[in-house]
Order: structure tokens, then C-alpha cells, then sequence
């Protein structure tokens, strides 16, 4: 459903792209200069407005491209915010990884990757922006919903040789918001400051229940 | 908010309070109908404007109690916050109930217990406008993380004989976090919809873990 351009094919492997050089010269809004200008643009209204009162007009003004092209290109504001908190990682990539290999050990293999994507640098930024406009805002939550369903869910309980894989899969996906939530938002100690290594072991477990047991 | 007249809720036997009167003569501020008409005035402003915009003259002026009153008795914005949006059981009383009994299935009353308290008229709205507020408001973020890790975690940590008690109640809390999130804010299906049924049987291994294994 995401409809901005190279939104589904981009090679996004890592989670931080380098840094947009702010060229004057590359301002088509095609182009992936401009396209990562305009993200950036983005990310600094939605985070430091909040989805409601961010506003297209400033961000075009900030990435330097007009109004009306930034809509034909990045369409309504919802996409343009989906767009530039754009999961950090290329979710089929992503699926793809962790299902493969040893599937007695995939509940670490999730638990390792997720508490590992979230130290990387701006992924918490863009990750927490996302749970709060979703939490305000039920466009937000809409969209989160749709990704989290089809780029998501489908891609998992396709792997998944079990009853309700679906179900399961968006159990998983539950305690990872929910450990977000307490471990970042809230901010519960010890949790908060519980190591990847203390924090494995314990929800290995659980990641491996939902996704069809050892 | 206020109940149909002989609505098919049933009659609300824990969570819940019966509907205020709003007895004119009711108005001091340390009366029972008093607190209960401004505790009602606070969560249906907190509830219409959000934790930031909702002023305490407003709840005063809708509970017919002066300003300065409201102060006095109930402390600043975010008392009257908590106080509104009251965890809808005793902690206490709560976490002894689930911890007392055969603990190799604490984790499917626990799973019960949390489902069912959801399904209960008012629940729900409460639950959902502390985790809003407390996603987007630090000062609220900070209430709840002196509660869950006071009123919940330590009360949960002192009945586990296990390593790292206080973690794992805090697991347990984030899996319960990240379960409303998606299945009530998000609404990811068929999470959404999954019955009680289906979800406990899912959900008890995970709870059963955290707390200290089988």
C-alpha cells in the first residue's frame, strides 16, 4: 500500500543510511537526493510537532521543494509519515532472516535482533515517534496496522507450520511493542537498563512459544 | 461513558462503581459523591482534551467544586490524573489472588485474570488513556513507572523464587503492555478479535515462563 516511490524496493539492508549531503543541485523530487532530503525534513517536523500539527507546507519549506510537488510525490501527509519513519529495516529481508536457519533457536534469533536493531543509532527515535502518533492518533494507528498485517504477519505466518500462525505472529509482534513500551516509554527499572545479555535468555522463550514451540 | 439504562452490561461487580448520583448536596470535597463527581468531571475532560490540554477549572467547574478546593484535596493536574484513571483493581489484593494457589498454572490465571479485567465495562477507556497519555506525556510516563515498579513489581518480586524477580515481573508487564497496544490501539487482526479462548492457551506459557517456569 505504500505508494511513495521506492518505498517497497529500496535497498534499505542496514538501518542507518549515511547522512543526505544537503546538495543545492539535487532538488528533483525523484531523485534520491531530494527523496532522503525530504524524509529528513520530515522526521525533524514529525518529531519535533508531532503528527497532527506537522505541516506539509513547513516541510516541503525545510527540503526546499514545493508544496504541491512534495503531495504528487509523497502523496497525503499519513504517507509522507509512514514514508519517513520508515521501518528501519526491509521487512521481507528482515522475515527472511530470522525464519531461516535452526528453527529451535529462532526465539533468540528474534529476541537478539530486535533488542539489537534498537541500539542502533536513530531506530529508537523513529521506532518510539511511531508507537506514540499511533497511540494519539487513529490514522496512524490505521496505517500501522495495515503495515504491520502485510508486510509483517503475512510474510511470518506464511512460514509458520503451526495452528492460528497469524494469531501468533501478532503475539510476538505484541511483546515486542510491549517491551518497547515499558522498557523505553515507561521506562520500568531494571528493565530499562537490563542488558541484551540478561534480557535474551528470558524472552527467547517466550518469541519461541508464539512462533510454534522448540 | 454513562451506561444505557438497563444496558445488557450486567451488573459490574469488581472493576467498576456504581454511577454517581449527582446530588447537589453533595459538594464537600473529602465527601464520597464529591470525589466520585470530580473524579468522573476529570475522566470525562481528560478523556475529551488529553492529559495536557485538560484543565483542572474545567473538572472543577463540571463537579461543581471550586478550583481551589480541587487543589487542596486532590493535589496538582497529575494527582487528579491518577486518581481519575485508578488502576481498576487493588494491586494487592490482585497480586495475591494470582500468586496464591497451584503456581505451575499462575501463568493461565494470569492470562485469564488480565483478559477478563479488559472485557469489564470502563476498563478498557481507563487503561487506554493512561498508556496514550503516558506515550506522549513525560510527567505521566514517570506516575506510571513509580506505580508499576511500586505497586505491581515489587509487590510480584517478593513472591518469586527466582533469579532476577523484579525482571521477570516487568517481562510479565510488558507482554500485558504490548498486548493492549495491539490488540485494542493498533487493532492488528485477527488479534483484535480473538476470543478469550483462544488467547489464553497462547498467552499462559509466556506469563508462566516469566514467573519462574512450569
Amino acid at each position: 500500500m505504500a505508494g511513495a516511490p521506492g518505498a517497497d524496493n529500496g535497498p534499505v539492508t542496514t538501518a542507518e543510511q549515511p547522512p543526505a549531503p544537503r546538495k543545492k543541485t539535487g532538488r528533483r523530487p525523484g531523485g534520491a537526493d531530494t527523496r532522503r532530503t525530504v524524509l529528513e525534513a520530515a522526521r525533524a517536523e514529525f518529531a519535533a510537532r508531532g503528527y497532527e500539527k506537522a505541516s506539509m507546507r513547513a516541510i516541503g519549506r525545510a527540503a526546499g521543494v514545493d508544496a504541491a510537488l512534495l503531495h504528487h510525490y509523497f502523496g497525503s501527509k499519513d504517507r509522507l509519515f509512514m514514508a519517513a519513519l520508515e521501518f528501519p529495516v526491509q521487512p521481507k529481508a528482515a522475515v527472511a532472516q530470522l525464519l531461516e536457519g535452526d528453527r529451535a533457536v529462532v526465539g533468540e534469533r528474534v529476541a537478539e535482533f530486535v533488542l539489537t536493531l534498537w541500539e542502533q543509532p536513530g531506530v529508537l527515535d523513529r521506532l518510539m515517534a511511531l508507537v506514540r502518533a499511533a497511540a494519539t492518533t487513529e490514522q496512524v494507528a490505521r496505517l500501522m496496522r495495515e503495515f504491520v498485517q502485510e508486510e509483517l504477519v503475512a510474510r511470518i505466518a506464511a512460514e509458520l507450520q503451526v495452528e492460528q500462525p497469524e494469531l501468533r505472529a501478532e503475539l510476538m509482534f505484541s511483546q515486542i511493542v510491549g517491551l518497547a513500551m515499558a522498557r523505553y516509554v515507561i521506562g520500568v527499572e531494571p528493565l530499562a537498563s537490563a542488558t541484551r545479555a540478561e534480557l535474551v535468555p528470558l524472552l527467547a522463550p517466550t518469541f519461541q512459544g508464539y512462533l510454534g514451540g522448540a
